[in-house]
């Protein structure tokens, strides 16, 4: 019988991943502080021990493999969406889609990956800070490299690719808060058309007077 | 001497307020998990029994009244920047300008005084959950109240507000993990663009072909 989280059964996987699946499902559902070792373990299906076993560092090392390995896997979701998508505004609206259909399913449970410990540990755990900011960079990284290709004038692709990965996670928060995907339709539409106007208006006005 | 949070030093302030302000710094700053009574109590510096006496529901009631009292407090800050401004777009950006300057003067601490702690807990703490969302409702009814009588088209002016507070609560995210305002300075802009853009485009596709 599957997890509330949806754990994967131990036996196939193995014991190490089934510790950073949990704790990912764990983390970004109830945060960084509310979630225990024990429960962690518990959830894995793992017994205590092994939990130090794979992270001598406890739990601050084992979040910030989850928030890095998160990052990576919402990356990937990014990359196969974009690649899959005949432009980069169609690429856009295709996650915010997706985001949506997400939060619907998980009722409204499972949302960015690193987001809630990012909020929560940003003034108080530097090294779980510095995980977060390295995931962000990667997504915005990647959104400014396929902006550029599009079309947008380089000095618009970062601040474009901040903006939008903005009202993403801005999304996110309202729609769990409303437990609605309102927030997210309305942000999807905001994203698009900010994306398009990027493709269109060409370089922003203060470069333009330069 | 102030504390390291500013709380305001006992005497002046009835303690039950005290108690309300060192909480609301608290949560906003480590989340509702990370922050236990004992440590609000010497913030407050007020008798640990007092908090107890003042909040009998305990720790979920009193973060239930700190997230309302943040959230009026915002909504008031909001409205004295909006009603100095000469229109929205002014407003909105001056909003994104001010908050730019809390978090470099609080060395990226002090942000949304209910984001931190709402994304902490939209999927365990239901009592709080619901306060999230009725502080998120009134922000979003004084966006949309202004954008309509700034003469965007009353079925674009809900979206509107969506998004807007979307891209500003990302940007406060990104802001803190990142620690630099430059997420809030290109947030600023997309926030700026998206009100001129409803105030000059007029009806939504969707409902334009109506």
């Amino acid at each position: 019988m599957p997890s509330a989280t949806g754990t994967p059964a131990p036996g196939r996987i193995p014991t190490r991943d089934r510790i950073l699946y949990a704790s990912a499902e764990l983390f970004r559902r109830q945060g960084y502080a509310g979630t225990g070792l024990k429960q962690i373990a518990t959830e894995a299906r793992a017994p205590f021990g092994s939990v130090y076993h794979f992270f001598p560092g406890g739990k601050e090392q084992l979040a910030a493999d989850v928030l890095r390995t998160g990052g990576r896997f919402f990356l990937a979701l990014y990359e196969a969406i974009a690649g899959a998508a005949p432009d980069l505004p169609t690429a856009v609206g295709d996650f915010f889609a997706g985001a949506a259909q997400t939060l619907e399913a998980t009722d409204y449970a499972d949302a960015c990956p690193i987001a809630t410990v990012a909020g929560e540990i940003a003034s108080t755990h530097e090294l779980l800070r510095q995980a977060t900011a390295d995931v962000f960079e990667s997504w915005l990284s990647a959104v400014e490299r396929d902006a550029v290709a599009a079309g947008v004038p380089p000095e618009r692709a970062r601040p474009l690719a901040l903006s939008v990965l903005a009202v993403l996670e801005g999304a996110f928060l309202l729609s769990r808060s409303l437990r609605t995907t309102e927030p997210m339709a309305a942000c999807a539409d905001a994203a698009v058309a900010l994306v398009r106007a990027a493709l269109t208006e060409g370089p922003t006005k203060s470069e333009a007077t330069i």
